[in-house]
C-alpha cells in the first residue's frame, strides 16, 4: 500500500488548513492561466493573498517544476516574473481504459497535447494486460516526444464506473466484473513509479470538457457519457463534483422501465440497462448483423431503420433522465460524449424532445445540450489534466 | 425599481474579482465563527489573506455593524480585536410565506433568535395583504426586543415556488397562482424601507439546517420540503448552490406516474402532483372528512387506515426520486422537513426502503434520511440568515 500513499488526493479533507492551502494553490493557478506571467506582488493583488503566502506557493510549484522564475523588473524595481511552465519537458500522462480500447496521452501544463495513441483491444480484456500495454505505449510516447520518466509529473487514470473516494477503489457493481476488486492505483504506482490519480471516465470528461471543449466557460457543466454505460461528470460552481463519496452523477443508475432489464448494480430498468450501446446491440440482435458500437454508428449513418429507432427510444430515455437532472442542477450545458455522440442531431434531437418534455421550462430555456467535440478523448485528456490538477494542489 | 438595485445578490456575477471578494469575506467570517476574537494579524494568519485585504474587509463590516472593534495588544504590541456582533442590537429579520400561514423571525448576528411569532392565514390569501401583516408582525417584534428599525440590517423572505436568480423573480409554473408575476423583493422594500433578499423556502430550509439543524457539519446536504408543494435544497461542497438560473432542486417536478395527475408545471405525474400534501388530501377526499395537513397528520397519529395508506403511498414515491437524487449528489445526509416531518419514522420509514430499492448501494450506505427538527421554522429562520450571509459578502 506504499504507492497508495502518495496519492495526493488522499491527503487532506475538505474544511481543513490543508484544503485553505489547496484553495489558496488554485486560485493562484488560476490567476496564471487566466493573465500570463505575473509578478509575486501582481498575484497577491489578484488573488488577495499575503505575499508570504505567494511566496510559498510560488516556492513549492517552481520546485515541482510547475512554474518557472525569471528576473524581471516592476516599476522599476527587482522583482521575479512567475509563469506557468509549458514546453519545458514536465508532461501529465492520461491513460483512458474502454471497453475495447485504450487510449494514452501525453500533455504539457499549458494543456497542449504532446503526443497521443490509441488501441483497440479484446472485449473484456484483463485490466493487468491493460496496465502492461499502457505502460509500453506511455514508454513509446515518452521516447517518441524526447521526455524522460523523471519529467513524467503523474499519470491519470480513467476508467467506467465509479471510484470510491474514500478509498480510490472502484465501485462493484457500477465497473465491469473484471475491475472489480482490481487497485488500479497501486498496480499502476507499482509498474510505472510515478504517482496515479484514478477517476471515472464521465468526470474525467467533465473536466476535459472544461479545458478543450466549447463550452469550458460554464460553471455548470454535465458531461454525460453515453457508452456500454452511462454515467455523467458534474461541473458544479466551476468545480468537479464529488459529493460524500466521490459517487456522483450516477444517472445511468436511475429507473427508467419499472421491473425492466436487470442492472449490474442489481436493480431493474435503470437508464444503463435500457439505452446503453450494450442495451442497443442487445435489441438489434434477432434483427440484424449488428454487433459492435462502430457498426451501430455506421448503420445509423447509412439509414439503417432498426438502428434508427434503437437510438430514437435510447434518445427518448436519456431525454427524460437528463431533464430530471437539470431540474436539479440547472447547468449552463449538457454535453453528450462517447461513441454516439458523432450522431450529432440524430441522437440530440431525440434527447431534446424529451427533456424539453420533462424539464421545467425555465431551465430548459437555459440549458444548451450539445454533442461533443473531443470524441473519445475526453477520458484520457481529463485523466492528465488532473495530474496537473492534483498536483497544483497538492500540499505545501 | 430603486429598491430592486438595492439588492446584494444582484450585484455580482460567479467569477468575476467581485466574487472573489465576497469569497475573502466569507473566510474572514468563517474563521471569526470558528474561533471568535481575533487580531488582525491572526485573521491573515487563518485565511492566507493579506493584512491589507483583511483591513478593507474588517473596516467594511465594522462599517456595517457586523464586528466590533476593540483595542488589545498581541506579543506586546497594541492590536484590535475584531468580534462578529451578537446581542448588540444589530438583527435581521426573516419571514417565511406559507400556503396558510406567515411567520416571522428576529435574528442576531451570532445566529442566536431574538422574537418570533407564527400566524395562520386564510388559504389563497392575496400576497400584498400577506406583506402587510408581515409589516406589523415586524414592527411588533422590533418593540418588543428595543430595536430600531435602523439596527435591522435587512429582511430574508422565503416563498414557496423557484426565484429566477437572473431576475429575482417567481417563476410562474412552480409558485401558487397568485404569487405569479408579484415583485416580492419590490413591494416588500417599499414597505420596509431596508433591504430584502428573497428566496425559495427549501433553498433557506436547507441553509438553517445548516444552522440550526442537527447535521450542520455535513458539506453535502439536501433539505426536502414536502408541503403542498415538493422542492429540495443543495448545500454541496459546504455552500448553497444555485446552479445557472437558481431554479435547482426541482424534484417535485420529476415524473413518477407516466400520464399520472396534471401537474401546475404543465407536465402530469410529477412528484409534486402525485405526493405533495395537497395530492393526499386529494385522495382522500372521498373516503374521509380531512380537508387540511393538521387534520391529516392528527389522523395518521391516531391509525387512520386510510391517512397511513396515503403517507406510505406518498412516502414510497419520494423515496424513489430521493434514491435518484442520491445517485447523482452522493450527500452525507437528507433532511425531510415541512409540516410531515413531525410524523418520524411513519413518513421516514416507506422513504427510507424506497431510498433503498432505487439508490446505488454504496451510496445508500454514505446517506443519511432524517427529518428536520426545525418544525415549519426553517424557511424564516434560513431568510434570517441570508441577510447576514448577503451581509458579509457584500461588495467592499
Amino acid at each position: 500500500m506504499a504507492g497508495r500513499r502518495q496519492t495526493p488526493s488522499a491527503r487532506s479533507s475538505p474544511g481543513s488548513q490543508t484544503s485553505l492551502r489547496k484553495r489558496n494553490q488554485q486560485r493562484v493557478v488560476e490567476a496564471l492561466v487566466k493573465v500570463g506571467a505575473s509578478t509575486q506582488a501582481d498575484l497577491a493583488r489578484r488573488t488577495g493573498l499575503s505575499t508570504a503566502t505567494i511566496s510559498n506557493i510560488v516556492s513549492y510549484m517552481a520546485k515541482n517544476g510547475l512554474v518557472s522564475l525569471t528576473p524581471t523588473t516592476s516599476s522599476g524595481r527587482r522583482a521575479v516574473s512567475v509563469q506557468l511552465l509549458t514546453h519545458n519537458g514536465t508532461v501529465a500522462a492520461g491513460i483512458g481504459f474502454g471497453r475495447r480500447h485504450l487510449r494514452v496521452v501525453l500533455v504539457y501544463p499549458d494543456y497542449t497535447i504532446a503526443a497521443e495513441e490509441n488501441i483497440v483491444l479484446p472485449q473484456k480484456y484483463d485490466p493487468r494486460e491493460g496496465f502492461d500495454l499502457a505502460k509500453e505505449i506511455l514508454t513509446r510516447l515518452l521516447e517518441q516526444t524526447g521526455t524522460s520518466w523523471e519529467a513524467l509529473s503523474g499519470v491519470g487514470v480513467g476508467i467506467s464506473g465509479s471510484i470510491d473516494r474514500r478509498d480510490q477503489m472502484p465501485v462493484i457493481g457500477t465497473v465491469w466484473a473484471e475491475w472489480a476488486f482490481v487497485d488500479v492505483v497501486v498496480e499502476l504506482e507499482d509498474r510505472l513509479g510515478v504517482p496515479v490519480v484514478l477517476d471515472n471516465d464521465a468526470n474525467l470528461g467533465s473536466v476535459a470538457e472544461t479545458i478543450w471543449g466549447l463550452h469550458g466557460a460554464a460553471r455548470n457543466l454535465v458531461y454525460l457519457k453515453v457508452g456500454s454505460g452511462i454515467g455523467a461528470g458534474l461541473i458544479l460552481n466551476g468545480q468537479p463534483f464529488n459529493g460524500a463519496t466521490g459517487i456522483t452523477g450516477e444517472v445511468g443508475h436511475v429507473q427508467v422501465v419499472p421491473d425492466g432489464q436487470a442492472c449490474r448494480c442489481g436493480n431493474r430498468g435503470c437508464l444503463e440497462a435500457e439505452a446503453s450501446t450494450t442495451a442497443m446491440l442487445d435489441r438489434l440482435r434477432n434483427v440484424t448483423p449488428i454487433t459492435t458500437t462502430e457498426d451501430l454508428v455506421k448503420a445509423v449513418l447509412e439509414g439503417d431503420v432498426a438502428a434508427l429507432r434503437v437510438i430514437e427510444d435510447a434518445g427518448r430515455l436519456i431525454g427524460r433522465v437528463v431533464g430530471d437532472l437539470a431540474s436539479i442542477l440547472s447547468p449552463e450545458v449538457i454535453v453528450l460524449g462517447g461513441p454516439l455522440a458523432s450522431l450529432g442531431d440524430i441522437l440530440l434531437e431525440p434527447v431534446g424532445r424529451a427533456f424539453a418534455r420533462h424539464v421545467l421550462p425555465l431551465v430548459r430555456d437555459s440549458t444548451s445540450i450539445v454533442a461533443s467535440t473531443l470524441d473519445d478523448r475526453g477520458e484520457a485528456l481529463g485523466a492528465a489534466a488532473l495530474v496537473f490538477h492534483q498536483a497544483a494542489v497538492r500540499v505545501i
